[in-house]
């Protein structure tokens, strides 16, 4: 099938924002700018007014817990776990995950993300058949707590998740391994991880460096700060995407660079839970690679990535009181192209000829986009994700002039308002 | 005219959140809850799933602003003022006034807005011109430099203002006397408009200890620190919102007691500028009158007040590490109910009888919204202004619907976009 998207305000790579045509072939961006004459297009897309962008990518998220969102808020970490996450999770069945997770996708697919990593569990495979119906991209893990009892059945979940659903749907699948966190994997477990991963030649998705508190524990425990005492399970050596992040010293820092450690930021939780502010400039100029995430909705509350870019062009602003900290297009860019190399997704991320058709486009009528002096700042400032007007993944649409295609939205909120009200019965 | 709102969730002033009827004669709430049996409504509005809550009150902001919407970002203060904002600033008619207020005011309505505190000129007649079209509150202060040649005749123009509008559409225009801040108006200056506020009974609106530099210098001009130096002058005396007040000592907190000094906080301004985190949790347990503004839309650089809110929630947790900090029903407040006692609106800011009917109707249909264990929670962590169905000020709908009833859209957002154009030519 080929699409042409017409006269839209394109953000090339270079973060340039020319008027230009984008053609698309399949699932791939045939030309961005000077389509062929003899482009023949099945369908042709009005961008007038419009601006695209590459899909969002949401590098760290939790999305079945959009059934959790505003239930338990304002409230000191360890009793919102204890008290309140943790009993009510207790409760969560399969067809809970699923909804969950379709009500994750409306979510995403409305504010224009195209691609997510996501850790949770049990039953990850009802996630992947909601990234196969609702055509999204995702990278899923299995969350791996090593202190259970049934640790070492979680890791062959985890394991038959790799096997059976690594690539599928036509691609749009990948899997990591999901290591939740060095405090409640063990070494011991860390390592049997690393060896699992290591022989499917999967990557992992961890839990890294979130609160002050950690870096303590695992200091007092085993003598190491987090990075170096993971390090040294062998963890890090297949690839690995590292959530959060957020107190860093200058080894943690060479660990990352040494192994090319991918860094989800999630400036929306890291607020919430008051967790503090990662050194995200720091890691910028020291050339890491850092994505956004929302992390998830209990801790968001929501799974918007614009306000993720928002909130990292804000919040490093203020933090280092450097008023050209994280300037618009770096935030933008961490919220697509610099998630999309987190999540190890090859050809995603920018629109150029050749890629992965993810596009996202915005209208750009109403006020927050008046006047319009410069696309890219509007959209890091002033604009809102509920003027993602189009989403296309793959060169497929999820959503058109405003309406979901995949998914049955009226449903997918019906069923899961009905799985909170059992949850709280 | 009487309408009757049925079966919204209420927020009413105790936080708690009950399904209500809210009845409106004329201007003002009769009734919250039990509607006497007697009502007769002219209208009545299906509040069913939508969350009713008193409008926000955006206790700071420059509206005309919005026509250098994203002109500049991304620069050094001293740089983006001096480089690009005052030469096009310099370059702005009376019509431009006008037309940027109306775009600001498209914004506000559409995103839940019902007040406003405006500080510009020249030309803040074409404000009040919008305020009176538009429906919205207004109070209204002409920006006064004192370091310009013209500053007297500024200042005729302030108390001409208030001699013409104080008071006028119906009580909606509001005037303040708006020196802009210590280090534009020389003492002699602050005096003179003291004195003739004083002698008006007109209060002050003014930026206060909005960045580190502006302490340093007025404790080497002045030998005093900016709330010292300005209570010298007189310019407390009649009732002060004092927008920013982000860098305070206790001595500072005392004068802001001592003068019962309200507080315009600026979250998104203050982390865009890098100016600092303004001590928020403790001016609200010192029992100050806090709210929250926008500042102006080229250092935010939108209107919304649902990103101030939420903001306000998230900035404070993760600057002093205390994820209690600002819990979700206390930023509601300052959005709302704070900001009307900021700006010494009578009667305004809270759901219930006898108040002026200025409501908000959320409508909770949605991915953002759902499930749904606590409308305050979703409001201040998950919800998006685009939910904002209708807007109504003294008894009369500015939105219905999601259409604007007293302004003509389309025609606003042409002619700012065409003031820009001339503007950048």
């Amino acid at each position: 099938m080929n699409t042409l998207i017409k006269n839209a305000i394109v953000l090339l790579p270079d973060g340039t924002t020319p008027v230009a045509n984008i053609a698309v072939i399949d699932d791939r961006i045939a030309a961005v700018g000077d389509v062929p004459e003899n482009f023949q297009a099945d369908k042709v897309i009005d961008g007038t007014q419009h601006f695209a962008i590459p899909g969002f990518v949401n590098a760290h998220t939790h999305a079945s817990m959009t059934l959790l969102r505003s239930y338990a808020d304002d409230m000191k970490l360890m009793d919102w776990l204890e008290q309140m996450i943790w009993p009510i999770e207790a409760k969560l069945r399969s067809d809970d995950i699923y909804w969950g997770a379709m009500l994750a996708a409306v979510e995403m697919i409305r504010s224009g993300t195209t691609a997510f990593a996501d850790m949770y569990g049990p039953d990850m495979e009802r996630v992947a058949e909601v990234v196969e119906v609702s055509g999204l991209r995702g990278v899923l893990s299995r969350g791996l707590i090593g202190v259970a009892p049934d640790s070492d059945k979680k890791l062959e979940e985890n394991a038959a998740l790799y096997e059976n659903y690594h690539g599928a749907a036509q691609g749009r699948i990948t899997v990591m391994f999901g290591p939740h966190a060095l405090y409640t994997c063990p070494p011991d477990y860390l390592k049997k991880i690393a060896a699992k991963a290591q022989a499917l030649g999967a990557e992992v998705h961890i839990h890294m460096s979130e609160t002050v508190g950690e870096i303590e524990n695992c200091l007092k425990e085993y003598g190491k700060r987090p990075f170096a005492h993971v390090a040294s399970t062998g963890l890090f050596e297949n690839g690995t995407l590292a959530a959060h992040c957020v107190h860093l010293d200058d080894e943690d820092i060479d660990i990352i660079k040494k192994y090319q450690i991918r860094v989800a930021h999630n400036p929306g939780s890291n607020m919430k839970l008051a967790s503090g502010t990662a050194p995200v400039p720091r890691l910028l100029e020291e050339g890491i690679c850092v994505a956004l995430g929302t992390d998830g909705a209990s801790s968001n509350n929501n799974l918007d990535m614009l306000d993720e870019v928002q909130l990292a062009a804000l919040m490093h602003k203020v933090h280092t009181l450097d008023p050209l900290a994280v300037p618009a297009l770096t935030a933008v860019k961490m919220g697509t192209e610099y998630g999309a190399q987190a999540l190890s997704l090859r050809d995603v991320g920018r629109l150029q000829a050749g890629d992965k058709a993810d596009i996202v486009l915005f209208s750009m009528h109403g006020a927050a986009w008046t006047p319009c002096y410069n696309p890219v700042s509007l959209l890091a400032y002033a604009a809102k994700s509920s003027s993602v007007d189009a989403v296309m993944v793959d060169g497929k649409l999820l959503m058109e002039n405003g309406a979901l295609t995949t998914l049955d939205e009226e449903h997918i909120l019906f069923e899961a308002q009905k799985v909170a009200d059992r949850l709280t019965k």
